[in-house]
């Protein structure tokens, strides 16, 4: 560092523990870093993906990032702010270009210099890979002039798109794809409507996953509760909504893959009912269960999409009868289940429903398993070649995945098949009762690191109700549980849509009045 | 916000303080926002873009920023630094979606709390519209494999990219052009050499400027000079080498529109000789002049996507005799002439020249005139309908560079016309001679509230010497004047190209040993 690009005294020592530290990146050397910060529960570090508190997140944080590259102090501000306090503020040059900026806190304290709190503005880079595949302003302009005039579109890149290829989440697949001859339908609905492309998004691997991590281009940060898993597949289009990068994710859901990002992450999303909406030029997983729906920030703009497809109901009166499965309190966390039924009590205290019946459904476990079978089924026949011809282009979860749908024996599928074909007609005519409501997951986003299979399998239970009775289902942000967001899923009869959303967005100010209430039940957050 | 979001003690009057602030931001209250700040000379404010320093540079940025997204304050950390200082780690969630984070740094004197430092980081968006129009990963594949294999280009919006518009920097532009159906030339080269796009990048409006700005999209930021203005045309793919994004700039020069940018950011940059790069697909601006190009942060990256379109000219030894075009101290700053003077003499004393001579040039003045007439004549001749056609779609300042290229006479087009062809073979013949050495431009890039006509003039006599004479220049990031670059400038014969790479590269050591010399004569940045 030039003498010259550093303004202010270096108190004794403090010269010294800065460049150790710097040593210490450049080494990514654990020890050292976690040595050069205070210890203890107080001590901070912040980027533009949170606030890290305490040495053991920070901890946590630093062995999963694995280095940074490779740069030089060019500017050092320093500021005494006490005897044994000092503010850094300083410019770093990275050998491939682009600056970096951080503050930090050094206190000195035990006869040595170290960082209380500390503030990083990594580089800028070009485009978040974990979110996006590409983008522009825009990347596709619309073709018409409609309702959605105004508003951008991240599109999940099942999709195609004029002019890119479909890369399914997979490197392999978007290194060979060819570029899209023609939009897929909806992408054609969207522009047609006024809408602008403004990317395409990320998705778990052939979106054959409800967790939203993708091995290959990094995990999409959950933008309602940093550090927790942001949901999938349309891991990327639900980001980019929370993020406020774009008002629309155009996403699919086979197993709960809007649902599910929706519900971790605060947002509204749709399933729509099953064949309503052209699947033309989407690459399938299963085709008995894919749907293209979307996922949005607010009720008005996901029901403004919906209607640029489906048709609007004539005007009728909002349910006020609802029913909940029977049997749902073994899936849910236990938090999740005192909010959910806080706010069912809290619709009928508003007036805004008469009754909540329990209704008898199929043994959720049969639902899930018939669905993952005929899922399985599907997803090796469509893919099974593509993967035995490109070994290792996989990740190990979703590699996993597949190598059970190969297990899967012809006679198992088939009955799953029959089992599919009667149940779903079942679950269709009680939806036509009345409205199913049921949280949209068993509780918020979890951590990577407290990800089991149990995580999967009671997701699914909840999720594949829609699926397999091929029906509609929104995921409306209504619930809140230790801080952090979880959908309140309804699910509709077919057709029902447009007045699913309807109903959830009546719901929302008496669900803001729970949340916000003293003395409800929402102990301090753990992020 | 939620006092569950809260964690630490307030101390008496900070709270007030604090919500203080954040009314002023939502306001936008300049006063206000001063005034919650220390004043004097120490105060900081850093961001992704650069430290800032001192009441002055700060209120500055604020009333250029012009106001904020609406937010709310999601998260607060508190830590007691001492009696009267706090830091404040806070968390803020926008309106439209996506958090920000902030670190202040409050001390009370004076009867009340001030922030005294602060560390920003605003919402993260989907692309950087001052530098990128579009951008991927990658935005489009090579279709070859070579040297430039795993490479990446930023292509200045003016080049076809199959499949997307060419929008010239002029968002009306941009609204109306159709997809292109092939690559330009240049872009073809690069990947069937290996090179991916990773997007389209910011030109000056039809390329009409060396200043860099842009009033549609922002001024893309000066990566080696933060706050200063990043040299145009080629801004975009500048800028986004210079930030690391890419490694190769697909540019175009016509007054100097590589080599500027190249000098204010410090960054390689050559201007090819007239005619030796097919410019097929290319948007011209004045045919006369208008070349293909490349800005690298290295002269080996430089050397390897030059030698993708030339031929290597036959191993030779390097020239050791230069020449300095007399007269054109008048055109540079004090500073520039005697870090100018300082390199030469260096390059003597390590024997890398053996000569240093000074040449009889042209009048700068004549040379200036006769492009700036013969460039308004085809640039109005290329866009004079379409501008006609589409009032108030440029900025004032490219507006007015073109109503006076509407002003131009035929008999002035004509004389002009004929001096070019008497100028051209002129400059050509003293280039043959040595190679022709100067300044890039009279100094470092300027603050853009200190950009005065005379920049623009001052500059031209020294970019427009190789326009006129069609010939190869490179501009070398060799000089630094107060701390910032300036690039050195080497005009050669035509066909010249690699060698002027090759010499410039050989003096780089030179230079740094300059640069970093204890006592030369670089006194303290004043970024």
């Amino acid at each position: 560092m030039k003498e010259s690009a550093i303004r202010g005294i270096w108190p004794a020592g403090l010269r010294e523990a800065f460049d150790g530290y710097e040593a210490a990146l450049a080494a990514d050397d654990g020890d050292a870093l976690a040595d050069a910060f205070e210890s203890g529960s107080d001590v901070i570090r912040a980027d533009g993906s949170g606030i890290l508190v305490g040495a053991e997140q920070i901890a946590r944080f630093r062995s999963a990032r694995g280095g940074i590259a490779t740069r030089t102090i060019s500017h050092v501000e320093l500021r005494r702010l006490s005897d044994d306090t000092v503010l850094i503020v300083s410019e770093s040059a990275f050998d491939g270009g682009g600056r970096g900026y951080q503050t930090q806190i050094w206190r000195y304290d035990d006869d040595r210099w170290r960082i209380a709190a500390a503030h990083v503005t990594p580089r800028p880079k070009a485009l978040d890979t974990r979110v996006w595949r590409s983008v522009g302003d825009p990347l596709v302009r619309p073709t018409g002039e409609g309702p959605l005039a105004g508003l951008t579109v991240a599109v999940k890149d099942l999709f195609a798109v004029t002019g890119f290829p479909t890369g399914c989440g997979v490197p392999a697949v978007a290194a060979e794809a060819p570029a899209a001859l023609t939009d897929a339908a909806a992408v054609e609905t969207l522009r047609a409507a006024g809408a602008s492309i403004v990317g395409i998004a990320a998705t778990d691997e052939f979106a054959y996953s409800i967790a939203g991590t993708n091995p290959h281009y990094g995990t999409p940060p959950n933008t309602a509760a940093p550090g927790r898993l942001p949901g999938g597949s349309s891991s990327g289009p639900a980001s980019a909504v929370g993020l406020g990068q774009a008002d629309i994710g155009l996403a699919t859901d086979t197993a709960g893959s809007i649902r599910v990002p929706a519900s971790y992450q605060g947002l509204w999303g749709l399933r729509t009912t099953f064949g309503a909406v052209d699947r033309g030029g989407l690459v399938p997983l299963a085709p008995a269960f894919d749907v293209v729906g979307w996922i949005t920030r607010t009720p008005q703009i996901l029901r403004l999409v919906t209607a640029a497809y489906l048709p609007d109901p004539t005007a009728r009166p909002l349910p006020r009868v609802v029913a909940v499965p029977d049997g749902l309190s073994r899936l849910l966390e236990p938090g999740t289940l005192i909010a959910f039924d806080a706010l069912l009590e809290s619709l009928r205290t508003d007036g805004l429903l008469d009754d909540v019946r329990t209704v008898e459904i199929p043994d959720p476990d049969l639902i899930r398993e018939t669905f993952r079978v005929v899922q399985g089924g599907q997803a090796w026949e469509r893919y099974g070649e593509w993967i035995a011809e490109h070994p290792g282009a996989l990740g190990a979860d979703v590699a996993e995945r597949f190598a059970a749908a190969q297990d899967l024996s012809v006679a198992a599928i088939e009955v799953a098949g029959n089992d599919l074909d009667r149940l779903r007609p079942l679950l269709r005519d009680l939806a036509a009762g009345a409205p199913l409501v049921l949280p949209s997951c068993p509780g918020p986003a979890p951590r990577p690191a407290d990800v089991g299979p149990q995580t999967r399998t009671s997701t699914l239970a909840l999720t594949t109700i829609a699926s397999v009775g091929g029906l509609p289902a929104i995921s409306a942000p209504l619930l809140e549980v230790d801080g952090l967001p979880v959908g309140l899923g309804v699910i509709g009869a077919v057709d029902d849509d447009l007045t699913l959303i309807d109903l959830a967005a009546s719901w929302a100010p008496t669900a803001a009045k729970a949340v916000t209430a003293p003395g409800a039940a929402h102990p301090q957050s753990d992020r």
